[in-house]
């Protein structure tokens, strides 16, 4: 890799830490290149401004997400698993960055959405095309799942959107209370939400 | 009202509106003052710091819930009724603010608490406080429910966080997507987590 790219993710990964530490609004891109150790030239040399910087932390971030739910939700275990599996693995993930950093970051997409989605409108709709993007893989899984007879919804759409919702909100408390363990109750509060036919009490697969 | 507590107050009402509107971290004191029009040197006679200003809006703002929330989490309704007219005067409330200032400004509580729960620790607990003084008054409702053999839970305090949760997930995808019917499916997905006995669809009381 070259000296030029190797600006680029250094700005990138310097701007996806700061985000994650202290959010988008309060951000210069004069420290985000001092964090990046990088000339203040090369910023827009690379990104026309802060909003485009934004976009594509949310971009990067979310290519590694969407291969992360694409690898689960659309896996070989039965389709309720699939759904325990990702919740395991977002509980798992936010332990991980709580034993780096000492707290619990969150949600990335989540956090930009309840800080700026009212002021950026390029930011909101890319925030909205994930989270519709997450809805649909959500919801093929419970297609699977009501054609197996295994859950009783009658709007699938409306189904996905709240077990995200749910995912979300729990993911707020977690960060607010520094404290994982507020998704144990992801995978019971999925099932309760679909109407899950199934025994609940089933071993977690982890 | 004198002039003084009139400065205090404009300064509120001007933070309060600018933390909707843009969060806390990206506001500086100058702004405040500005669009409270009151003069730097006031600020600092009423708040010792931005923190300090935060944390009057945050009480502020949850003195106001707090009366709202007893009056129907308290009141003479059946128990999990009174959870429906909490969820309906939620998405009341949201729809007035977007009338009134065209985005969906969402839950105070929740936008800071992703915003900035990590950065600044007097805030983080204050906002804990509120989150679990509202699991508290969720939990007194559903425990009466329970007694009265209307819903099934196991752990009163985990289903009461569960539903506040769904309720800050349904906030957030509303405040993104500036659409208050996200709210609408807030008292169905209640029933669902409390594994509720009651015909679920009983016509709305709103």
């Amino acid at each position: 890799m070259g000296r030029t790219s190797d600006a680029r993710e250094k700005i990138l990964a310097a701007a996806r830490s700061l985000i994650e530490l202290r959010g988008y609004s309060a951000l210069g891109v004069a420290e985000i290149c001092k964090a990046a150790g990088v000339p203040k030239g090369s910023f827009y040399h690379f990104f026309a401004s802060k909003e485009v910087l934004a976009l594509a932390v949310i971009d990067e971030h979310w290519a590694v997400q969407l291969r992360d739910w694409t690898r689960v939700l659309r896996g070989e275990a039965e389709p309720l698993q699939r759904l325990r599996q990702l919740f395991e693995e977002t509980e798992a993930a936010q332990r991980a960055g709580q034993q780096s950093c000492g707290t619990v970051s969150g949600c990335l997409f989540g956090n930009l959405s309840l800080e700026m989605s009212n002021q950026t409108e390029g930011i909101r709709e890319r925030l909205q095309q994930i989270f519709d993007a997450q809805v649909e893989m959500v919801g093929t899984v419970i297609t699977e799942a009501l054609e197996r007879g295994e859950v009783t919804v009658s709007d699938i759409r409306e189904a996905a959107r709240s077990v995200v919702a749910q995912l979300e909100g729990q993911v707020l408390f977690a960060k607010l209370y520094n404290d994982t363990q507020r998704l144990d109750v992801l995978w019971a509060n999925c099932l309760a939400l679909l109407g899950a036919r199934i025994d609940q009490d089933t071993p977690a697969a982890a």
